[in-house]
């Protein structure tokens, strides 16, 4: 399993049906899991080296159809940090005071501080996605947004921000296991939004949004392609990711400006 | 294990010295630490019902002396909810534009949202407290905000938000052999702040300060004084409690306005 194989090259035009949906990364589950739980423990620890030296931040932006899995991602990944070092941002329909601004506004108040991990579940994409194919938006405003969004993005990369962004890439007939799901178990009732179908309904329409969005990968902001029709596996895929650039980023405990060997505590 | 004698009871003065810091319920470490491993798993649901109604939130309180155990009930009791639905707010020194308003406008602005389980790292209490043992506001000016900071809290209660208030109490000792520990391990160097000397140098008048923040304990928004000497039982009363109340609260799945068996999935 070499991560880099869904990363998205700079430059490169992507076409999603090139792409995976259901790798194993020739792993059974059960090995994926015990190799996340593994993985898991190694980013707690890079986590607090990253907290403790609070220089650095780390942007993850989570992308995906409905059901996709940006929660369970969130849940199972991310929950694994501490959270006094995390900082979860759901961005939902803008209100009408955030609409009063440009898109970004409410974004970059919620970019991670020096020694956060902040978590975008949905992100500034939206508003070249679902603006897009419902016609809120044309072209060529789409084409300037994604120029606004790269340079947002190479802002905050300058100013010690690491960003990777995953697109969790699953099947039409996945969704619709899940969504089937959603209705058969009545503790999940309230996780089906019907609106859901009729974003399924333009599933080519979000393709093409997706597909140009995907196109603003950089080396300092790449996006990844995730397979995620079998849930261990985006786990351990993004673990694998999140835990890579933990240790590129490679932060260190801060010296202390005191002997630790002269305190005397009384 | 009865949780209840940790409660403050409303109007009624308190003297920490008549509290334990190193109970165990009985317990063994291993016991202890099984217990809560247990209970957090019903604590994980009760907050999923939580999320999913969306109509009620829960805010946590921690309030400690340095190095009394807040970080730590963090990472392993809150750390155990799904990230999705939990805010942590670190209140640090304020900031120019915060000391430009009033004490209550930035904890205001962290309050939890309808389904959300906010936690306070420190709080609004800190402005009774550490204000108060340094002379920055007088005995009369720290009357005047805590009943501000009770009448904040019943807006708060009275808009769906449970409030529960820990206190984590350490005995004098605890706390030596804990920063000891951080000048002893190069890895928690980092955490020492030579600061905290000074502040422990005022035992005593920041247990005079804390015994009046005690003092606002309510029916809704009780105070509990949580022996904290052993970290496994602190994480086991705390987790015992949150559980307790999330389910007095009795979040329920909310009902959906459509007919699940009649939804087609194309």
């Amino acid at each position: 399993m070499n991560p880099d194989q869904y990363r998205v090259k700079p430059g490169k035009s992507v076409r999603l049906k090139d792409w995976h949906t259901d790798d194993d990364g020739g792993l059974s589950k059960d090995e994926g899991k015990d190799l996340t739980d593994e993985l898991l423990e190694g980013l707690a620890e890079w986590q607090e080296r990253l907290f403790a030296e609070s220089k650095q931040s780390l942007l993850i932006v989570l992308q995906a159809r409905d059901a996709g899995g940006k929660d369970g991602t969130v849940k199972h990944v991310l929950g694994a940090l501490n959270p006094n070092g995390v900082r979860i941002s759901n961005f939902k329909v803008p209100t009408d005071e955030e609409r009063a601004h440009d898109f970004l506004w409410r974004v970059h108040a919620q970019a991670p501080r020096a020694g956060q991990v902040g978590v975008f579940n949905r992100s500034h994409y939206e508003d070249v996605l679902v603006t897009r194919v419902e016609g809120i938006i044309d072209n060529r405003s789409a084409k300037a947004r994604l120029k606004h969004i790269g340079n947002f993005e190479a802002l905050l990369t300058d100013s010690g921000t690491r960003i990777l962004k995953f697109y969790l890439h699953v099947s039409p007939d996945e969704q619709r296991q899940r969504l089937q799901d959603r209705l058969t178990d009545p503790s999940k009732h309230w996780k089906f939004n019907p609106g859901d179908l009729e974003a399924r309904a333009k599933w080519d329409a979000y393709t093409e949004a997706y597909e140009s969005a995907l196109g603003t990968s950089t080396a300092a902001a790449p996006w990844y392609v995730i397979p995620a029709d079998r849930k261990w596996y985006r786990n351990l895929l993004i673990t694998r990711i999140v835990l890579n650039t933990l240790k590129e980023m490679n932060p260190q405990y801060p010296h202390v400006s005191f002997d630790p060997l002269e305190v005397e505590i009384k």
